[in-house]
């Protein structure tokens, strides 16, 4: 990939550019204490709803279920994780998973986001290309001051990455050719592993720039 | 509808946010020249051109032909008006009418618009709602600093206004009620009409609200 060829810069979200798990875990210490559980599960908690990502995902990759918003996914993951802790779902409003929900809406960027994305940019088209929602992207970027040119991603697409049509049909929309498009992400399978981690410690992989952080990627491609 | 429940607005561009008989013209007066013309037939060029804007879409609104960008459907457009102006197609490299294409990916905001979208934007989440496509929409964006949450309209929604589909897809990618997102247009159909005006002199319709500009919208819906 040659940078001078670069026209716009797509970015995986969850875990490369925000703190899903630190944002998910803080509001669900609340929820936890609300009844009657201690908010020290609320790790484990946030990592069992994200556990439930990839699998409900499949199903819509595989055909098995017509595509759908991954908020919708993440309800359905939502009722299934308080049966696995063990939670009485009828001592439970759905307003209050309605809105234990929108945690994903609300997860806080990383220190280098911000400054990252406005220097890229300064020289390229940016947007998400995540499996979030157009809502769920447009909610973070208000709460995180995200400056995207457009939201693109799975609900643009109609497809969940990592199928090729997630990323094939982001670069159509751009009107723009595969070599023009970065694709930006903490990938080794977007870490956030918690404090526990052990792996994904070094990039693996043959990618064309690895940085330490966003501000890096846009040093590196000289902006 | 009822201000307090207003939780988006979603906007009309061409005509409404920005002059596309100017911009259009400006780079049709240059092109004329080129080729031998006068430009003091820019003017009727870019009507010309947008005269085509609503037959052609009526073709995939009616379902004769399957959705395309818009920027497909304007090159076509341009061919039929370079015939229509006796301008010969064969002294044309395609590659300057693929630029002079991009005119309505450069054209100018009004002088209210910035104001009123950043106003607007500090409370409700502000996107277009164009049958301009996506690319269309972030060039035009970056080249006036339109400060939108989000690229919505024809080609998330995969239909054309006034499709009922056009606006009512664009809602529920929002995750709202209908009544929730406020659509803001100049119609009296999108105005423009050049010096000779003698039409659409004053609103017609039961609108919510009627506003001078975006910055008296802003005022009235109280940000």
């Amino acid at each position: 990939m040659n940078p001078a060829d670069v026209k716009a810069c797509v970015f995986d979200v969850f875990g490369t550019l925000v703190d899903w798990r630190g944002g998910v875990a803080r509001e669900a210490a609340a929820f936890l204490q609300r009844h009657g559980r201690s908010a020290q599960e609320a790790g484990t908690f946030a990592d069992a709803w994200r556990a439930r990502y990839q699998p409900a995902m499949e199903r819509v990759r595989s055909g098995e279920r017509a595509f759908m918003k991954l908020d919708m996914l993440h309800r359905e993951n939502l009722e299934e994780v308080l049966s696995e802790f063990g939670i009485d779902r009828a001592q439970v409003q759905a307003a209050e998973l309605d809105d234990l929900n929108l945690a994903w809406h609300r997860l806080d960027p990383w220190p280098d986001t911000v400054e990252g994305l406005t220097r890229l940019k300064s020289r390229y088209i940016i947007a998400p290309n995540s499996n979030g929602n157009i809502r769920l992207m447009i909610d973070m970027a208000k709460h995180g001051r995200l400056p995207w040119d457009a939201i693109l991603g799975a609900e643009v697409a109609r497809a969940y990455k990592p199928t090729p049509d997630a990323y094939l049909r982001t670069v159509d929309v751009l009107m723009l050719s595969p070599a023009e498009v970065c694709m930006v992400a903490a990938h080794n399978s977007d870490l956030e592993h918690g404090a526990a981690q052990t792996t994904d410690l070094k990039p693996e992989g043959n990618w064309d720039w690895v940085a330490r952080d966003l501000v890096d990627l846009a040093k590196q491609l000289g902006v």
